[in-house]
């Protein structure tokens, strides 16, 4: 929950449609976010895939990490996302892990299709069983595969997220 | 496709599942990914979330971001992926936009769930509307919300990725 008005949210979603349309005059995709705390934003970027030569440096990904480095946390709790365009699947994931409160975006996947991109595509993939995705996807089953999470509950010290 | 027989697939998912306990005695999560290209390994890594600071740190998305840097590249045709345990939505959507030929996993989400990570909690989520999940997911109308993409369209040196 929070208290900014609608207009606040739209103000900040103006700052991440800013971001995404300079993003693209920069040479980057046209994609931006901003990550606000309290009423104040604390981080922003736009898509750097081609620039990072990192195929997961969405806006929303960069913007999480910044958000998270300025906080020293690796969670986002009573943070606000806000994205030029729908999260795709990968984006998506990572607003989860990063326990963001709420996000609100502009444009949608389709959007993004009619642009090229594939978000509405991988979303479609991600119902498929594993094995009928255009990217095969195999288990295999192996004598040692439980070691690692049996290590994790033996251990602790461990740090949960 | 690829020439590998099945015993050389087990030998990477190996190798992937050891840097997952190694991690785990390192303090980080218990995941591990290794990309193979040409039968090589090119990039490994565990899940560095806590380390980092970054909760978009997992073993699978650090090993594209490694093998995308070992080649010089932000797409990974040609590649394997082999994980520790299945791919969460975060890093299934970034095995989509890297472009991987390939995938294989030892133990599944659901082990994962069992070990108290959200990765099937996530994927359950995707399915819901935006507005019916955990994490509000809210579109708002905003005048300039294809500007972004009018750009793109109108930049003749755009990098498409």
């Amino acid at each position: 929950m929070n208290d900014l008005g609608l207009d606040k949210h739209q103000r900040f979603l103006q700052q991440a449609i800013s971001i995404a349309t300079e993003n693209v005059n920069r040479g980057g995709g046209p994609y931006g976010a901003v990550i606000v705390k309290a009423g104040a934003v604390i981080a922003g970027s736009g898509n750097r895939v081609t620039d990072n030569l990192d195929p997961t440096a969405h806006a929303e990904v960069m913007t999480i990490r910044l958000a998270c480095q300025a906080l020293g946390d690796f969670q986002l709790d009573g943070c606000i996302l806000y994205s030029s365009c729908e999260p795709c699947p990968m984006c998506l994931g990572a607003i989860y892990w990063a326990r963001l409160d709420q996000v609100y975006f502009a444009a949608n996947r389709f959007d993004a299709a009619h642009a090229g991109f594939d978000d509405s595509f991988i979303y479609n993939e991600l119902d498929k069983p594993a094995l009928q995705r255009r990217i095969r996807m195999q288990q295999l089953t192996m004598d040692d595969a439980g070691m690692p999470f049996n290590a994790w509950h033996a251990n602790a010290n461990k740090v949960r997220y």
